[in-house]
């Protein structure tokens, strides 16, 4: 997601440490301080405004969630949402997926989110995309033994590249929808983004794979 | 594919020794000899009336097709129309998928194809899908190293099971779309069978699933 520039939001993030975090290498290993409770971190990456993840937090008490952003004009507005409404078991973060290694221990996240990620359609900018297996091996060196990776997207070619991706990276896949929506009874707990709500609107399929790292 | 019960099938079949085979376990290993050109082979297994495997060994003469069908008032069809036009570098065989360990030996086959399967939907069926684990198995043990697997079908849940399932078996995936027609230029070589015409004639989107037996 792009938005334009907003010059005051690196002051108003800078503002609430309490629930927003800048780079986070400082807090490795020691996440669960900034929760009410020590439990399981999910992730999601690319969160953009934070509909998501902000719902997911609100229905699932029993996790803790932690949104990241790369921009911090985005993750502005999930930051104004928040504070307007704080969550106990929701904090953001502003970081860059190539640097989660650096951000959090090897077992410190239980599960990652990638919802309709930028599909970087040009062959030549494939390894920017978030399922490329440059980003599959930061994953890898995060997540807890059997922690799984789920991704969503509308977006046919990110989908078919992240099939052949996880695959060739040697992940077991766990769950695999060419049409999430199809049956409504599917996925009753699935969470709607905001692009999920508009394409699906549209008639367009939503992809959904969930994999995990272990040997199969 | 199911049609009504032709009771001269089995007399029509026994008619044309020189272009279908009945079991084939007699030809393990010199499946050769039945065509004019010793060249790779490639089959499919559930041709149905015949007309996608017709159609590709009209456009690939340097390719040898065997196309197989376990009913035979089904594979009548195909061999009504191979009779009036017959090709060198086609031959039909009346056989059952779980036997073809029996029929190929090891590297005796290139290319498998498995177009419009029945997708068997109920859990309990699984076993009888054309991807499951254990027709894999017997894929594995007919084809060449490095020899594919392609899967073409307009259904959604056999296609999800055979993302699941190859992966899971530990194959190689080589080409994924999940609408093989949605960019008129990815597929220039592609035929189209019956189904395909049909379901596509509807709008619904073919999904396609290539691998091997490679190790990653």
């Amino acid at each position: 997601m792009r938005l334009r520039r907003i010059p005051r939001a690196g002051e108003y993030i800078a503002a609430h440490p309490e629930l927003a975090v800048v780079g986070g290498e400082e807090l490795k290993g020691n996440w669960q301080s900034l929760f009410a409770a020590a439990q399981p971190i999910h992730i999601e990456i690319g969160m953009g405004k934070g509909g998501f993840i902000n719902e997911m937090a609100r229905q699932n008490p029993a996790i803790n969630f932690i949104g990241i952003e790369v921009y911090d004009s985005v993750l502005l507005r999930a930051l104004e949402k928040l504070v307007a409404q704080p969550l106990p078991n929701l904090r953001l973060l502003h970081a860059d997926a190539a640097n989660l290694q650096e951000v959090f221990e090897q077992g410190e996240i239980s599960k990652i989110y990638l919802n309709f990620s930028d599909p970087w359609p040009k062959k030549r900018h494939a390894k920017r995309r978030l399922t490329h297996k440059h980003f599959l091996s930061v994953y890898q060196g995060i997540l807890i033994d059997g922690g799984k990776l789920q991704l969503k997207t509308d977006n046919r070619s990110l989908f078919e590249y992240s099939l052949w991706s996880f695959n060739h990276y040697g992940m077991a896949f766990s769950d695999v929808s060419v049409d999430v929506h199809a049956d409504p009874e599917a996925y009753p707990d699935n969470v709607m983004t905001e692009y999920e709500r508009k394409f699906h609107g549209l008639g367009q399929p939503i992809y959904l794979l969930e994999a995990d790292f272990k040997n199969r």
